[in-house]
């Protein structure tokens, strides 16, 4: 028996909603978790994260055993403690950016060996050792150690990798061992081919996991090759087990990937966004810089409840962002984070009352309507 | 009769504490304003700097005349609703600013001609024009143009200065106007020559302000130099009106001037610093990047009420810091503006059970007594 629990209470189609019980607190799902990568969530207040609706953050096992390192946080009371979030936090392995050094980085059977980008010093990063941090942190959620391939690759490349991470998620299982209330993930690779995707989710159903996750998605591929993937990959998937779309997504692709079984998703899309002037809203993103916010008394979103929107103006927000002040980051994050909790929270009724089909019809209907304020254009 | 009206409770040799009543608010004095330049107080929202304790923002005249521009506040509603601080703001003129663009001005007797910092562009400042700029941003508190010599200088330099300065306030205070509910605050200048001191302070009461300000000091001259010159000016002032030093300053600066009759502060100290690791305690500034921090599991200040204080440690201040996360700006700069407050309360608790001069002593004892994180003293 898992020590986190699964609730469903509703299915429609493929999707599912319920609550993903754990004794730091239950997650909602559907569920977003904004990356809170070296112990913050850029640009917000922990509790300000959590005003958004999130119910639980990621956390970056690369970054923080470089800075400040597991057995400093360790030693300062875990994670939690150290970035004041006391509810439930998901740890990466730090497999996919520490395979991201290209360069930098030595992959074998044993583990990588890489230099860290702060002080290019010498770093190993084993199956064992990736647990071994994870559990320092004190994360809820660990993730076992895999190789994510780039896409594309050739099939012989895909399934060889998909070999070593198959071997390393046995021992990252092992390494995790008996940990009270706490979970660990197994991975699901195989790039966009069915049948290795298929072999993957069968030994990882054979070592057994507390949940699944679908890895080596949204690096490249087109949303359409995603959502064939997910289709071939979910239904091999325990129904009782949350299921974790990992680094997913533009707001679109979470409704796509929801219609498809998905549970959990991770992104740094809103918060990075933020800190770039670039705003979702329903109507699809906006973006802050653009001239013609600059008079523009009217709210982002009038519906919305974050300050950004409460409290100013699009001319404000415009105004911060070409001034370059620090609160234009802060409320675009906020914002963002905000639409995304608000996101998934429409999907978890929708799927409630059974009628995610009408809803993710009027999603992709209106949200891809407007399109002037795209990244690149900045007509000052 | 003045609009603002100075309520004395209280006074203890020069001191005084009270309530500056305005239609927007009251202001507890001695008051401390956090400087809000561009229509914000850096990496704050506006909640959190009233949380600190803060009655009254300042505004830059000045940079807010570039950008976004007065008239384009004006249309969006005033610069209280545009920033959304209903509260009372105190505008500059835009004189310290613009003179300080040595090079890129030209000073005649009809105003200042410069060039915008942001993109060059040519632009005229009088004294009618600062007036106008304030009137439009919709400041409670609205400041006369003057002329702000650099210091050490001549006397003839500094007497010539002083009168193209008291020309200036009697033109401002004509463009002032009448302004219901609004103020007009003269300053006194003429450097560290106490006659021309008085001379400042006797023409601008001739004129007739709803407060006084000493200005031009803090530019450079020691602080005992500073303490003379009010000591030589303030018995020159009414005493029932606010008396402003503008641009001051450090925390022993306030106490000092606090004790020699100064009734409101601004500076970009507390701000400034926070966004470069620099934070404000009762035993000194601390300086965050500092290593001994790093696994400090202590709080930075036990007794203080703000989120860096309550909700995190030292090592997470300092690991944020050295990870130039957006958090550490916001943390800091929220501890340090409660400092001041903290700071400018006790002051007032002082100056009203008459132990002004004890508590002087003992924040003197014990702020100059650590000195070990001065910010050039960065040993990693």
């Amino acid at each position: 028996m898992s020590d986190i629990r699964l609730e469903l209470s509703a299915t429609d189609g493929a999707a599912r909603t319920g609550i993903l019980r754990t004794p730091r607190g239950d997650i909602r799902t559907p569920a977003f978790m904004p990356v809170g990568t070296a112990a913050t969530v850029k640009a917000m207040l922990p509790q300000s994260v959590r005003e958004t609706g999130a119910d639980i953050l990621l956390g970056n096992t690369y970054h923080l055993m470089l800075r400040p390192g597991a057995e400093r946080i360790a030693r300062l009371g875990g994670l939690h403690t150290f970035m004041d979030w006391q509810r439930p936090i998901l740890t990466d392995s730090g497999g996919f950016q520490v395979m991201s050094l290209a360069g930098l980085r030595k992959i074998t059977e044993e583990g990588v060996r890489f230099q860290s980008h702060i002080d290019g010093h010498a770093e190993f990063l084993s199956p064992e050792r990736a647990m071994e941090i994870q559990r320092l942190l004190g994360s809820d959620i660990q993730m076992v150690l895999d190789e994510c391939p780039a896409l594309p690759a050739e099939k012989a490349a895909i399934e060889a990798s998909l070999s070593l991470s198959m071997r390393w998620a046995r021992r990252s299982k092992d390494a995790f061992g008996e940990q009270p209330g706490r979970a660990c993930f197994g991975i699901v690779q195989g790039g966009t081919f069915a049948d290795l995707r298929q072999r993957s989710a069968a030994a990882l159903r054979q070592i057994g996991f507390d949940g699944y996750a679908v890895g080596g998605l949204a690096v490249g591929e087109p949303q359409s090759a995603m959502f064939e993937t997910l289709e071939a990959t979910v239904p091999h998937l325990p129904a009782d087990r949350p299921r974790y779309l990992m680094g997913v997504g533009k707001p679109d692709d979470i409704v796509g990937a929801v219609e498809r079984g998905i549970d959990m998703f991770d992104c740094v899309l809103p918060t990075r966004s933020g800190r770039n002037a670039q705003a979702f809203t329903w109507d699809g993103p906006l973006n802050l810089k653009n001239a013609r916010h600059a008079e523009d008394g009217s709210p982002l979103d009038p519906a919305c409840r974050c300050p950004a929107c409460r409290q100013f103006s699009r001319a404000y927000l415009h105004h911060t962002v070409k001034s370059g002040e620090i609160i234009a980051a802060m409320l675009l994050t906020w914002h963002n984070l905000a639409f995304y909790q608000d996101l998934m929270a429409s999907l978890r009724g929708a799927i409630a009352v059974g009628e995610l089909v009408v809803f993710a019809a009027g999603f992709r209907a209106r949200y891809g309507r407007q399109k002037p304020d795209h990244p690149a254009d900045f007509p000052e």
